[in-house]
């Protein structure tokens, strides 16, 4: 089951993917009016059975950002260690993971392109696998994490690499150009571990492949974001975590290869689909 | 005129504050549900209309955060210089403002306790002027910023300094507890440059005098942050800004004076009002 945001003739659906095209759901078939209310609601069980067998209704649509009112997204930095670097016994991982919020605006959906500004041109790809709560919890312990995810989707979490710089203390500025990112192309429900523990994560540009690591690896696994977030805040349906990137951004390379206008970032995770972006220059 | 949100008999409102108690307008007098609603249908002037005059509905009642569904809150780091040290010159001043969002959730509403957790009780203050988006815009020249402002409120951006440093960058899980800090008593219908130039920032704990500062005195003023912000992200009706804290928080002092069980703190800027919290620990 594939569940996603998209527009079809001007209006704003979410509905589930089907071979031959979009189902909508909202608003006809179900009360709530965005998926960010499914989620509050723990609807997302209910949406799959209505869903079931239903027609398709678009067969021309453009994906939007998966959850576009989703309204707390938090993403984990630096999370995978190097394997050409000082990492490789461990003993250099930080105690605690770096957090950052970003906002909806970020990000756009799947097939549409991400957008460089002029001010700068150091726009980098990040590919993630991101989580969706759907069931609240505060000091969850890790051993539960799992059980508070209602689905999963996937993200380019884009970057303005020099502006991440701009301040001594928080990425903010950096992260949070209108569209510089990407998230979906749409929810699948979560529903065996298995879908995290074996997730492999792939980001190609141009077909190139350039981050390849598997969620396994990650220093902060995602059952101890879940249990690290929820000490200070508690989490709520409809919350998404970032959890993290591969090593193989453009910052990396010497000298750095970042984004330019015809590029193509596709970042897939096999039993979750793959998020394909192009690139344009922002016309203002 | 004080708009806010309050909760009476159970039940969350939004209105208008009178000398003898509260006007509830939603939700039989407005058709927007919330006051980020109001904002982002421009609706204040139509909203200050409609309570002109009517009754008090409530006399008791307790404030929430002043715009509880607010789902973009920025708040601007370190901006005044400390007048005892090297910045007195403004040398050392740097170049960009530091930026850092926190969630709706990490605020608690005026006269209520902001929460010291188990886990760390390094909980200190920081009283601050926060403005409240009023018309969208991007790249809004400095000159032009006042314009996008609807509303101002006050804000005691409440922080565990320990979990500040948990990471290298980002000072998210030190700012993002659960009602760790407040935000109110309420929104005050921004009308003349005045009431921010001429703006003076106060904060007592337990009656002492411990920040003291003008807003004309910020590093980076309030127009630059409005047209630096909205560089990177179109600024939309119901976005907040928090602008920055004066010093004389309580980790600058040596030992540090954090905020204790008991204790009363008072946020106060002439024009806008006094946003007065307890202390509380928090019981699991």
């Amino acid at each position: 089951m594939r569940i996603a945001s998209f527009t079809a003739g001007g209006t704003a659906f979410y509905g589930v993917i089907a071979d031959a095209g979009a189902i909508a759901l909202s608003p006809d078939f179900t009360h709530w009016p965005t998926l960010c209310d499914v989620m509050a609601a723990g609807g997302l069980n209910d949406l799959t059975q209505v869903a079931k067998g239903r027609p398709v209704t678009h067969t021309d649509f453009t994906y939007d950002m998966v959850m576009p009112d989703a309204s707390r997204i938090l993403c984990v930095g630096v999370n995978f260690p190097d394997r050409n670097a000082e990492y490789k016994d461990g003993s250099a991982q930080p105690k605690y993971m770096s957090l950052f919020p970003r906002f909806a605006s970020g990000f756009t959906g799947h097939n549409q392109p991400l957008i460089r500004p002029p001010e700068n041109h150091t726009l980098d790809y990040e590919g993630e696998v991101a989580i969706v709560i759907g069931k609240a919890g505060r000091r969850i312990p890790a051993a539960d994490a799992y059980d508070h995810i209602a689905a999963l989707t996937l993200c380019n979490e884009g970057t303005i690499r020099d502006w991440v710089r701009h301040a001594k203390f928080n990425v903010t500025q950096g992260k949070n150009w209108d569209r510089s990112g990407a998230m979906g192309p749409w929810l699948v429900p979560f529903t065996d571990p298995a879908q995290l523990d074996e997730a492999r994560i792939q980001t190609h540009v141009n077909g190139e492949l350039r981050q390849d690591d598997h969620v396994r690896n990650m220093m902060f696994p995602i059952r101890e974001e879940i249990a690290y977030i929820s000490t200070f805040m508690t989490l709520q349906p409809g919350d998404i975590i970032v959890t993290g990137t591969p090593t193989g951004a453009g910052a990396r390379f010497d000298p750095p290869r970042y984004l330019a206008p015809g590029d193509v970032v596709e970042v897939s995770v096999d039993g979750i689909g793959t998020l394909r972006n192009t690139v344009e220059d922002e016309v203002i």
